[in-house]
């Protein structure tokens, strides 16, 4: 820390506070960009050396790439930006960490606060002296904002933090820049922030209540949401599934939560969108049916298409539970979790095994004209031959990602999308935030050429960063998914028509292989290849026709319509 | 209008209104991207034929393209986003135009009235049911923010774009898509809006007062700012610079508004980054001082370095005046300047013809070493020579912009820069959307490297649409502007390297020329090809040092830290 020098080694600055307690929280990077207001800031909050410094070319990428980040630690990430110009560009990726439960704490770096106590009319304001606007802004999109004094700047910190880690959504705090140099008392750093801890009281009373509500049940229906992921209760999933009587479905966001192998896999449910019906059947008609971290927005419930009624379900939720309408508050996701398996587990007699799901292994997929033009139907079976255990699979909105949901991935495999907020574009840099955040993960990015142009800068960080990442670039001329809801010829469904295969060299990474599949067999050659030389990352365009689209997603599209 | 077929003559859809306004109002170009909710708003905007799609490859870009279309077209330019992933993307362009008094209207296309009002977990939304947020965000950035209903529909959008024109701000019109293609009344079509008229009673009492304030004083002292070429008055600027005693200064923002040859310029004045000391003491000490369409922000006023006192001047506002502080509202700045004109005219007995400026034209420029590296001190004199008159210069935020504020502009240039919100990355798009407004105008777009990296996916549009811009890449590995202000050697002010040169061609554009110049040779050599080419559009990179950076800017570096 350059500022601590000559200063009473009992304070630090609050930058270094703020990067102590990242440190804490398990944090290794800070994402974002310089700008006039941040320098001192970045310069406290990188001085200690915990903090590894990932820059991106704009600040909507570095905000996806935090919410990616935070995705994959299943705990905070970082964002720095400067006072206006900078955090406004994020305000997009922040309403997504916020829509989707992603603990991004955004960090901005503004005007001393003299300068703005006067109202003076500075560069990077709007020039009327009001200097809460953009505040006012973040707190729309994020559960708390607040400009930090150097007066009690320790507690505005802690609190923000464990916000951002109670609530599993994003927050705001504008530093001053006179503040970000300021010295705090050290003495809170010696405790780490509290974990969060659930009501006993109300757990007790939950424990009862819930064991009375399954009763002797010979099956219980779990339905696995994405909320899970942000509170890394995979392994809880897995504990239920073992359970005899137990089956697990999951949501789109959340597919393969449990292993698609797994004998008490029902695989994804979505209402009307679900692709088994049996699947669907089982899940609106269960009961008891639980539901887990569980989210129902349109896209996720087949445009609320589900049957099932929440209030007559045992609905687990990130902060409370209800049991048929009743709620439990003060009672957290893990507590709620690990009770229902200990309730579960104690069930005399035990429920019998249930029949094992027939879960054969997919049969091989042979195109039907291999030298043809490569479509949906032969990409995505294609890809499921070719995908190993243990994969991070990306998918883009739109083509991408309802492609991937027809995928059975193998054991170990992730899915990460953005199934709520839908911003295109997202997962380009939400990829390289996972990939730092997973190093060594066998990770695969599936977009679209309309999606990637938004946020292409990104791609030549990712792939000149040491990570080895696939990417498979869906050319098919513009925007497909809009093309199957309206207009499929109209001007504004069309993006300008770029080089792809040029585009790694021009933008920093020439080392990296580039390949160009327009055929089934092309892409069975191309998937080889990249299989043969782990140690690159690769960079496929795949192009495709400009209407054609996975079924599913054709029947979102009439759903929209 | 596609939805006409069949529907009462008399009333048009909301969409084809809003167009038909825009159309009245001289737009002939909406920027944008097509989103979920609003395709059925894009074909009721481009169903009338009058208006031309020019998509962009993100929401930020398309903000900056309207931006600068505004800019040059000297009124409103509308911009089409869809709901939450699009209009948020916008957030910091809508305040750029806030902040620099740019009347771009943002047309959001939002979710059926019916979803919002039952608070429908949507994608796109927070899936908190909260449909007002993202219009509050907006409120924070513009002049109005309005959410369409069906009943008054016309009069919402009439009162917005009156707002709009009024103001010369940005406002925000959120359409749900059910109102899109509703009908309405066509019969207020018939009266195109009305211009803006100033109150007659504060007309004449303002000049009254101002002929007492002027007296007979033989020299009066003009300072031209931006808020002028927002009403398209350079041509009075032009008329009162004609008048014998009149001297004119511009601000940096207004930079050549004046033609830099004309006998009667002071030049740029701003506080203590004035270059010719003669200029800051003619307008700090000025009496009287007639400020017009000024802007008092740090960086125009060498961070508020000016020792005038606009409380002692006269000050002509977008929509109000005063006259040492006494105030006339209702009063625009096209009247206020007529009347000025006018009052100055009528002066008996005229003042005597000022002595002459010395304006003797630049000396021919003759780099030390020809074929050493590049530097800012070459640059920008052999450009300045290279300029042709009528030239519209764009110079982004940084050692591009500071380094234009160098040049001596030959007649009829226009400098377009972004000095009071200075968002880095701004003039790539912008240059996309002024060149639409002024086709056929030799342009150059001067950008670093960092800059670039914000808004790259513009390039590709930008040179094939069939404009010739001239692009000058300035590649000074980072942010050489923030290194100047604090820590050059940390890891954040660094860029990943692109391979400028291939840029173009991955982009789109195979056909545009490229070239490279890394010493003032080389830029001769370059810089007359160029010009021996003018049916394409050029693109050059200039390899500077790092650290390289012109007076000016290192002198605002000094006043930021």
């Amino acid at each position: 820390m350059g500022a601590d020098t000559g200063a009473d080694p009992g304070t630090v600055s609050v930058g270094a506070y703020l990067a102590r307690r990242l440190e804490q929280l398990g944090l290794r990077h800070l994402f974002g960009l310089p700008g006039d207001f941040n320098l001192a800031l970045l310069d406290e909050l990188l001085g200690a050396g915990g903090l590894r410094w990932i820059g991106s070319s704009n600040e909507l990428n570095a905000g996806y790439c935090a919410d990616g980040h935070a995705r994959l630690r299943r705990g905070p990430a970082a964002l720095v930006t400067t006072f206006g110009v900078g955090e406004l560009s994020a305000v997009n990726a922040l309403a997504g960490s916020r829509a989707e439960d992603v603990p991004v704490v955004h960090v901005v770096g503004l005007p001393p606060t003299r300068a703005m106590a006067d109202g003076a009319l500075l560069h990077h304001s709007l020039a009327d002296g009001d200097f809460g606007r953009f505040v006012r802004v973040a707190a729309e999109v994020t559960a708390c904002a607040v400009v930090v004094r150097a007066q009690g700047a320790g507690t505005s910190v802690d609190q923000a933090l464990m916000t951002a880690v109670g609530s599993s959504q994003p927050v705001y705090l504008g530093i001053p820049s006179d503040v970000a140099t300021a010295r705090v008392s050290a003495a809170p750093l010696s405790r780490p922030l509290p974990v969060l801890r659930s009501d006993a009281g109300s757990a007790e009373e939950f424990r009862r209540a819930l064991a009375d509500f399954l009763g002797d049940s010979p099956e219980v229906t779990l339905l696995a949401g994405p909320r899970l992921h942000r509170r890394r209760l995979e392994h809880l999933v897995r504990a239920l599934a073992a359970q005899n009587g137990v089956r697990v479905a999951t949501q789109s966001a959340s597919k393969a939560m449990l292993d698609e192998s797994h004998p008490a896999t029902l695989g994804v449910y979505a209402g009307r969108f679900t692709r088994d019906p049996a699947t669907r059947r089982r899940v609106d008609e269960a009961s008891p049916l639980v539901l887990a971290g569980v989210v129902l927005t349109d896209f996720l419930t087949g445009s609320f298409t589900h049957a099932f009624d929440p209030e007559r379900a045992v609905d687990l939720q990130l902060d409370h539970a209800r049991i048929a309408g009743q709620a439990f508050y003060g009672l957290y996701l893990e507590e709620s979790l690990r009770i229902l398996e200990e309730v579960l587990e104690a069930r005399s007699p035990r429920p019998a095994p249930l029949p094992r799901q027939d879960v054969a292994p997919p049969a091989r997929h042979v195109p039907a004209d291999p030298d043809g033009p490569l479509t949906h139907a032969d990409l995505w079976p294609l890809l499921q031959q070719w995908l190993l255990p243990g994969t991070l699979l990306v998918a883009e909105a739109g083509t991408s990602f309802y492609g991937a949901l027809e995928v059975v991935l193998p054991d170990g495999c992730d899915l990460l999308g953005q199934p709520v907020w839908s911003s295109i574009g997202y997962t380009l840099p939400a990829t390289l935030g996972a990939m730092l955040a997973a190093p060594g993960r066998e990770t695969v990015l599936v977009i679209g050429d309309g999606s990637a142009q938004l946020t292409v800068q990104e791609l030549g960080r990712l792939l000149s960063l040491g990570l080895t990442p696939t990417v498979l670039l869906v050319n098919n001329s513009g925007y497909t998914v809009e093309r199957a809801i309206r207009s499929p010829e109209a001007p504004y469904q069309d993006v300008v028509e770029w080089d792809w295969t040029k585009l790694p060299a021009a933008l920093g990474a020439p080392h990296v292989p580039v390949h160009r599949a327009s055929t089934p067999a092309d892409l069975v050659e191309v998937l080889a290849k990249v299989r043969a030389d782990p140690d690159h990352a690769a960079f496929v365009e795949l192009v495709l026709p400009r209407d054609d689209a996975p079924e599913s997603l054709l029947q979102l599209a009439r759903s929209i319509r």
